[in-house]
């Protein structure tokens, strides 16, 4: 199952070349992931330990205009997993990113072995093929 | 007429307090005041000259909300008008912020007076008794 | 006594216009009274209830420039307190602010009567003639 | 040669956790990279086509605080180069980036060739082995 998720930009994003800045779009992709994360029980404790992007295409602030960011979790490790994301925009995609989520304990301030529960809630994402 | 703008605020809007950032939130009051300008015709041409922001209470991010912007124009000048405007949550006014904006030519680095156009625009705005 | 920050843009805080996008501003005087706030002993607990800003001039990024944030207090209540900020480029004031801090108890979420430590924390910022 | 370039974190980066949000921590890394093409000649024409980003550490926000951000240059091809980029706190690497920057024609819209003055411009900072 894909993960969709409506974002929206602000007039503030674009930089002054016009085009959404490069970090601000992260933050709508990261959106996406807490959203995935909200109907999980209990505290998340996630890290995020690495991501990688490819930016296809500019992105433009439209007044109003909303965006998919669209999520597959693409690998479950023990004590990680990794999704993939796509940002879209007029039907192309902009972004495309792949995140690798450690589950973490804070209070020991060390990684830990995905809950079970977590293992199914992320096992619903798990897609297709993996482009990497 | 009072104008409505629909925002979503972002995860990483929030502070370390849990509490959405004061200034984060005034780019949201922005993206409403965008909004009236993208139906006039032409090149905006304003600079927003001040700003006083009252804020009543906390905004907290929740996933896939959106909240309402609310604008009124209050005074409309020779060379500048004003908005009152309000971001609502829960159905509360969280930010209550009164815009001035002076109408602006960047060719001469100078104030200009509205255009008739401009003037019939905003004018469609002017709204109710001034809360100040 | 007057409290000095210093404080650096970013290359993506201008907007698609080239200038520093106004919300944005606002973060670097926060951090000018929120380095106030440092060496004050304990949590502390304390609002931004109201901002009143004018903008006079366009700020620009330039690379390795750190602008200075000048700031008084202009008034010590019972619950609250003001103070008045500059944030100045190339030695002219491109924005000047006021903000009104209310002292804040986050445990029973009201407000609070400021400490003697911190009346005379304050205090020692008390300056010059209000301009306002 | 490695390049160096100092930035400061604001109060509002961290995100309700404490922590440095990640994709604003790669505002910093962005302005290294432009204070490296500020004293390139003429119009800088880069895109930013591809980021690879390890987070190793939590960022912390302290008062006045500046962080160095470390670039190399890894690679230079006909039409694009790479530099590899470390975000420095506690003389620890808090976050390593590998940016992949592309010469853009906006004129065009299309990738271009690096010119000699450019090729020049980034071989001073090619540097050590790649650890990729």
């Amino acid at each position: 199952m894909r993960h969709e998720h409506l974002v929206q930009l602000r007039w503030s994003d674009p930089d002054s070349l016009g085009h959404v800045n490069h970090a601000r779009a992260l933050s709508l992709i990261e959106d996406a992931r807490l959203a995935m994360v909200a109907d999980l029980p209990g505290e998340p404790g996630l890290i995020l330990a690495r991501l990688e992007v490819d930016y296809f295409r500019q992105l433009y602030y439209r007044t109003g205009e909303r965006l998919v960011v669209r999520t597959v979790v693409t690998r479950i490790g023990t004590k990680s997993f990794a999704v993939r994301q796509e940002l879209v925009q007029d039907d192309e995609v902009a972004i495309h990113a792949v995140a690798v989520m450690v589950t973490f304990d804070f209070a020991t301030d060390s990684s830990r072995p995905l809950t079970d529960a977590e293992r199914a809630h992320w096992s619903r994402y798990l897609g297709g093929v993996t482009r990497q």
